[in-house]
C-alpha cells in the first residue's frame, strides 16, 4: 500500500461543473471556418449566409412544351374565330427553353392544331402565361441559406443551380484521443491474464464524429508520467481538444490529473454523477483537455456530459435533444443524494402506457448501454423512484420503434436472442426487446401490465406439469400460453469435467478438497497440470508432482495445480476407471479424490453459482435438491446469484466457479461439459387480449418458421415441435 | 411541330405505382453483405447477429482499488476484534486487476489500515464483494447485436471489447446516376442563353447517401438515343440501381422511355402526383432503372417516393418517418382530383397552435423545398384544404426548432434574411422564419393568430403617417409596433437606365417605342449595342446601325438592339445632354426618343412588373400613381405580380421587363439603376402579448445589435436609427 492515490477534490454537480468549465474556456472556444466544395458539403454547417450568384431560371423560360407566341397576336382567338399563326409568328419550345422578346407567352402543345397555313389557336394566351420568369425560383443576390445551417441534399442542388461551387463551412473541430494504461491492449492483440482490451478510444472517436468533429485516436500510452505529459503537451498545441482516457480516477497509477496540473489548469476534478464521477476538466495551452474514466458507461456519460456539448459549440451544431416519453418505472430505483444518476432502461409500450425496465446500473455494464432504449435521470436531490411511478425517459430509439416492439420480460433463454434477431428481418420495423428477471418476475411484470409476454418454465411440484397452473393461479384476466420449446436443464461444469461431477450430490460442500491452496484453475490450467502429471511419470495418480502452470502452454498463470495433485488420496480415485482422455482427467480425478478424502486443513468445496430467486432454473434446482434430500446450506455458492444462463456459464468457464445449473445451449456456447438433470417446458405466457396485436402475430409466426427451427437446431438441446401453438386458458 | 412527343400512359396513384413496381422487382432486390472493420462500421447495418468472442471482463476483476483477500480470513473481523492480514494473505489491486484463487473478495483501500504487522481489517468481507465476475458485462458466445442493427459508437466499443474486429455488414447499394439533356451544363461552366445548370444529379447523389447507398454520378449525356441506351445498358450490368434524370416527361427530346422499353420493361410511366408526375419505373437486366423528372421539386418527390424506399430495402435501413404535427393551414389550398399533391409549407408555433403557411407550389420552385419546414399532402380524392382547417404536416425540421422560431409573415425586405441569419448564431437554437405576403397579408395573418410578427410599411394616405393607424383600425387586442428601418422605395430600371426613365410618368404606355421588334435586351446587350453604336461612328445618335449583339462580348444572343436604334427620332434625344458614360446610354437614349416619337407600327410600351395586391409597395405605387394622375390601365404590366422586391429586381434585370418598384437594397443586389420615389417606414407589428417570449426578445435585441447595423450598412439604403424601439398602442 505504498503507492500514492489521488484523493478527489469535493465532487460537484454536473450542471455546476459544466457551468464552471464552459465559462472558464468560453473565450478559448473558437469557431473556425474553411472553404469546401458544395458537392462535398452534405451535413456540414454553413459558416455564413450564402447568396445566389445566378438566378434560376437564368432567363425567362418556357414552363411547358408548346409554342412561344406574342400574346397580343392571340388576343381575339376563340373556337368560333381561331387565329392562325405563321411560322414566323411562333417558335416551338420545350419545357425549360428560353423565351425571348418579342414572344411573351407559351401555348401548350395540347392546345394547338397544326394546319397547312400554320398553327391554329382557339383561345387567347394571356401575357406571360406558361413562362417561368427569370429568377422565379432563385434571384441572384438573394440569400439561399443562412449561416449555421446544416446542409441537406436539396440545398446542394439549389446552391449549384445558383452558381455556387464552394462555400464557407464551419471547420470540424479536431480532437486528439489518448488511451492510457499499462494493462490495456489493442483489440488485435491476444489477451493475457489481466489484459483489458482498449475500446473506449474507438467509441470516443465515433462519438466525436457524431457530435460533428474529427477524432484522431492515438496508440495507447503506458502509465508513464513523462510519456503522458509529452503526448498531452504536443497534442494541445496541435488539436482543438484533447481527451485522455482512464487515469482520471483516484487509482494508484492515475497520473492524468498531475500531468494536467503541471501543464495547465484543472478546473474540475470529480463530478457528482453516477456512473461517471472521475472526470477531469482542464485547460492546457488554451485548449480544453478532458480526462474521462475508464469504465465504459462512465466514459460514455462523461463524454456526453462534457465533450459532446463542447464539440457541438465548436462545430456550431445544434444540441441533439433526445425524444422523451413518460414511462412507468417497473422496479424501485434507490439512488444516493450524493449524485445524479443515469439509469439505462428498456422501454416498451404495453397497452396504452410506456413502461421502463431498469438495466444493470454498474459503470462497467457497457451492454446496458447497447441494450438500452433510453435512460432515466435520478436527480441528485432525489433518493430514487418507486416501482410504478412515472418518470421521464430520454429515448435512444425512436418512439415509433418502441411502439412496434414486443416487450418480453421473464426467464432467459438464448432463443429470445434468436427471435429478436429474426423479427426485424422478417417483419419490417418490428422488434423484440427482452429483459431477464426470471419466470416469476416475468409473470409479475405481466400482472402489472409491463410486458406483453413472459417466458416461463415453472414446474408445478404437485402436478409435475409446467407453467399452466401458475397462470391459472396468478391471473384473473383471460390468459394464453404460447408453446415455446422443450429444453434440457443440467449442471454446467468445466470442459472435460475435471472435478468429475456426476450429479447434484457432488455439489455438496461436505465433498471437500483438502488443502486450502488447492485450485483447479480453469480448464486450460487443469489440462496443463494434467500434461505435467503425465510427463512426470505417465502415472495414474499425479502424487507429489508440483506444476507451475505458468511455464506450461495453458497460459493460466496462477493455477497452482500441483498442490491439489499432491493431496491425492481416498478410495474413489483408485476405483475409478481411467479413460484415455488425457492426464487432465487423471489430475482432476486426483482432486476429486482429494475432496472425497478426510484430509485436514481449510476445506474448499465445489464452487457453485446459482440463479436469482424467481428464476425457473432456481425453482428447478431447489426442487431437485429437495428430491435428493440436499440442504441448500450444503451448496457452497448457493447465495451467489447470476441473472442468465450465459452468466452462469461464463462463471463456470472462468476460474471462480466449478458448477452451475443452466440449459444445454448455454453450456455449448461456452464450451462447457453438461450433466443432464431434467427436461423442461419453456413457454410464453401472454394476456389473451394481446394476441391480435400485429407484432405479437409476427412473434407467433416466427415461432413456427423454418428459420427459427433451423437456428434452434444449430444451438442444440431444443425440441420445438409445438412452438407457436396457442393454448387459451 | 414535327417532333414526336411521348404521350403518357394513364397516370396511376403513387401507392398503386409503388405496389406495382415493388412487387414486379421484389425478387430482384437482393440484400448483399460484405465484411468490414468494426472501427469503420459507424452507421452501418449489421448483416447478421454478432456473438461475443471474448467475455468482458475477461477474468474475475477487482471493481475497486484495494486489496484482494480470502473472504474466509476476514469472517470475524470487527472494530473490536480486527483481523490483521500478513503480506502473504492479500495482494494490492487496482480497479480492473484480475483476482485469482485463493482470493475471492476485495476490500476497498479506504477500509483498511496499514500496520507494522500487516493490514488491519475491521469488517468482514463477503465472498465476491467488489469483484466483477468474468463475463459480468459480456459473456463469450452471447449475442451482442442482432442483425439489421444500425451501429452506434457504443456498439463499436462493445464489439471491440468482445474481441470482434470485423463484422458482416449490409453492403450499401450502388446507384448509377445519369443526368441527360443537351441544354444542361456542369455547374463549373459559364452559362449561356438557354443553359440549365445540372444540379439534380448532385442532389440525388446525396439523397442516395442519406438513404444508405452509394451514389455514382456520371457526366451529363446529350439527348442522344444511342448514347443514353449505351450508358443505361452498361450501368444496369454493373450497379444495383440506375437513375436517369430528365427525359422522363412527354417532351420532344425525351428518349428515356423508349430506351427503357427497348432495353427492358417499363412497369409504370406517369404517376398521379404533383409535383412529380413524369416518373418512369422500369427494369433493365434485372436491375431497377428509374427515370425522374427534370424539375427539381418533381425530381425530389419522385426520388423520395420511389428511389429512397428501394435503397432502404436494399440497405436494410428502416424507413425514415418524419415527425408530424397537426397545423392550421393559413391559406386555402385548391387541388385537383387528378393527383395527390405535396405542398411545401412553413410551419410555426404561435400561441398554442401550429400554423402552416403554403409556399410556392410549382415543380420548379426548388427554394420552396429549401425554405420548407415540412409538407402537407393533399390526397388525390380531395379538392383541397380550406384556410384555417387543420391538416397533418410531415416535418423536415424538428418540432423543438419550430417551437423556438419567430414566425414572421408580411412584407418582404432583405433585412429579414439578415435577421434570420444572425438569430441562430447569436441565440442558440432560436430561429426566424419569414413568409412574404405583403403588409396587409401580414396583418391579416396576425389577426388570425398565424404569426408573431408582421413586417409592414403601410402609408395612411390621410395622415401621411406610416403603419400605426392600420394597427389601431384593425386590431382590438393590445398591439405594439417595433420600429424597423427607414428605407427608400423607387423604380428599379436596367443598369445605366437605358430607357432613361425618370419618374412614374415615364411608365405610361402612351410612351411607346415604335416598331414592335424593338427590344432593349438586357443591360449587357444594351451595352454591347452601345459599343457597336459607338464604333459605328462615335456619334450622339445611333441611327441606322444594326447590331447583332450575339457577335459582341455581351453574350445576350437575341438582343436585336439595332432595330431599336433604327427607330430613333423625336426631339427629346436631341435635347438631352449626352454624358460621357458610354454609348450604351446614347443607344438607350435613342430608344427612349423613339418611344417619345409618334412612329407607327405595333406599340411596345415600357414593360412594368408590379407587386401583388396587399403589398405595401403596391399601396405606395397606387398612391403615387394617383398623386400623379396616372390611370393604372396606362401601365403595361400593372397586372403582372411578383411576390418580393428581389423577384421584381430579377425581372427587370432580365429581358422580360423594364421597370418595377422596390427598395434600393434589392436594386443594388441585382446591379440595377434606381429612381428614388419615396422614403418609407418599414416596421414590425406584434400583438403585445408576444413581447415577453424569449425568441421575440432575441429578435428585439438583434434589431439593436451592432452586427445588424453593420450588415444594413453593407446593404445600403437603410436608416436604422430607431430599430428595436417598441411603441405600445
Amino acid at each position: 500500500m505504498q503507492r500514492k492515490r489521488n484523493l478527489y477534490l469535493k465532487t460537484i454537480p454536473v450542471e455546476e461543473a459544466r457551468e464552471k468549465y464552459f465559462s472558464a474556456i468560453a473565450d478559448l472556444i473558437t469557431v473556425k471556418h474553411e472553404t469546401i466544395k458544395v458537392t462535398e458539403s452534405l451535413d456540414r454547417i454553413t459558416g455564413s449566409a450564402i447568396y445566389a450568384k445566378y438566378s434560376s431560371p437564368l432567363y425567362n423560360a418556357s414552363a411547358m412544351d408548346g409554342i412561344a407566341v406574342r400574346a397580343a397576336d392571340t388576343a381575339y382567338a376563340s373556337e368560333t374565330s381561331p387565329v392562325v399563326l405563321k411560322e414566323t409568328d411562333y417558335v416551338v419550345v420545350d419545357t425549360g427553353d428560353p423565351i425571348h422578346p418579342p414572344f411573351d407567352a407559351v401555348i401548350m402543345a395540347e392546345d394547338i392544331v397544326e394546319t397547312e397555313d400554320g398553327v391554329r389557336i382557339i383561345a387567347s394566351a394571356h401575357p406571360w402565361q406558361h413562362i417561368r420568369p427569370i429568377g422565379e425560383d432563385i434571384v441572384a443576390g438573394e440569400m439561399i441559406l443562412p449561416g449555421n445551417h446544416k446542409i441537406r441534399a436539396i440545398d446542394i442542388g439549389v446552391l449549384l443551380s445558383a452558381g455556387i461551387l464552394e462555400i464557407e463551412a464551419v471547420k470540424r473541430p479536431e480532437v486528439a484521443i489518448f488511451p492510457t494504461g499499462t494493462e490495456i491492449i489493442e483489440p488485435e492483440e491476444e489477451p493475457e491474464d489481466g489484459s483489458i482490451i482498449e475500446s473506449n478510444s474507438r467509441m470516443f472517436e465515433n462519438m466525436v464524429t457524431v457530435a460533428g468533429g474529427i477524432g484522431h485516436r492515438f496508440a495507447p500510452i503506458a502509465d508513464d508520467y513523462a510519456k503522458i505529459r509529452g503526448a498531452v503537451a504536443q497534442a494541445a498545441g496541435r488539436y482543438d481538444m484533447v481527451i485522455i482516457n482512464a487515469g482520471s480516477s483516484a487509482g494508484t497509477e492515475d497520473y492524468t490529473v498531475h500531468v494536467l496540473r503541471e501543464l495547465g489548469e484543472v478546473i474540475v476534478h470529480g463530478v457528482s454523477v453516477k456512473p461517471g464521477k472521475p472526470v477531469i476538466l482542464a485547460v492546457v495551452a488554451g485548449k480544453p483537455v478532458i480526462g474521462l474514466p475508464g469504465y465504459p458507461v462512465s466514459a460514455y456519460i462523461g463524454f456526453e456530459n462534457f465533450v459532446t456539448p463542447l464539440i457541438q459549440m465548436m462545430a456550431r451544431r445544434p444540441e441533439r435533444l433526445a425524444e422523451t416519453v413518460q414511462a412507468h418505472i417497473s422496479r424501485r430505483l434507490v439512488s444516493s443524494l450524493k449524485h445524479k444518476e443515469y439509469v439505462r432502461v428498456k422501454v416498451g409500450k404495453v397497452g396504452d402506457k410506456f413502461v421502463a425496465a431498469p438495466l444493470a446500473r454498474g459503470a462497467g455494464a457497457a451492454m446496458s448501454l447497447v441494450r438500452a432504449d433510453g435512460f432515466c435521470i435520478i436527480e441528485q436531490n432525489s433518493e430514487g423512484i418507486e416501482a410504478g411511478d412515472v418518470a421521464e425517459i430520454a429515448l435512444y430509439r425512436s418512439r415509433r420503434e418502441i411502439e412496434n416492439t414486443v416487450v418480453v420480460i421473464g426467464s432467459h433463454d438464448l432463443i429470445l436472442d434468436v427471435i429478436a434477431d429474426i423479427m426485424p428481418n422478417a417483419y419490417k420495423d418490428m422488434f423484440v426487446s427482452s429483459t431477464h428477471v426470471g419466470s416469476m418476475g416475468g409473470l409479475m411484470a405481466l400482472r402489472r401490465g409491463e410486458a406483453h409476454i413472459a417466458p416461463i418454465h415453472l414446474l408445478d411440484e404437485e402436478s409435475g406439469e409446467y407453467n399452466i397452473s401458475y397462470l391459472k393461479k396468478m391471473f384473473r384476466e383471460p390468459m394464453a400460453l404460447i408453446k415455446g420449446v422443450h429444453r434440457i436443464q443440467g449442471i454446467m461444469v468445466k470442459k472435460d469435467n475435471p472435478l468429475r461431477i456426476e450429479g447434484l450430490a457432488d455439489l455438496r460442500s461436505g465433498m471437500e478438497i483438502a488443502g486450502k491452496e488447492a485450485d483447479c484453475g480453469d480448464s486450460a490450467s487443469g489440462a496443463a497440470a494434467g500434461d505435467a502429471g503425465m510427463s512426470a511419470g505417465n502415472a495414474g495418480t499425479a502424487s507429489d508432482v508440483r506444476v507451475d502452470a505458468k511455464e506450461m502452454a495453458g497460459g493460466a498463470e496462477r493455477a497452482d495445480a500441483g498442490n491439489a495433485g499432491a493431496n491425492v488420496g481416498g478410495v474413489r480415485a483408485a476405483g475409478k476407471k481411467i479413460d484415455g482422455k488425457a492426464a487432465a482427467g487423471e489430475y482432476a480425478e486426483g482432486k476429486r479424490a482429494g475432496r472425497m478424502g478426510t484430509a485436514g486443513g481449510n476445506a474448499v468445496p465445489v464452487r457453485y453459482v446459482n440463479r436469482q430467486r424467481g428464476a425457473g432454473t432456481r425453482v428447478l434446482f431447489d426442487y431437485k435438491l429437495k428430491q435428493a434430500g440436499i440442504d441448500p446450506a450444503e451448496i457452497n455458492g448457493y447465495e451467489r446469484e447470476m441473472a442468465t444462463h450465459m452468466a452462469v456459464a461464463a462463471a463456470v468457464a472462468g476460474d471462480g466457479a466449478d458448477a452451475g445449473m443452466g440449459v444445454l445451449s448455454a453450456a455449448k456456447a461456452m464450451g462447457l461439459d453438461f450433466i443432464e438433470i431434467a427436461p423442461e417446458e419453456y413457454d410464453f405466457a401472454i394476456p389473451a387480449k394481446f394476441l391480435e396485436l400485429p407484432h405479437i402475430k409476427a412473434f407467433l409466426q416466427i415461432l413456427q418458421s423454418a428459420e427459427f427451427h433451423d437456428r434452434l437446431a444449430q444451438l442444440g438441446g431444443y425440441d420445438a415441435g409445438r412452438s407457436g401453438e396457442v393454448i387459451l386458458l
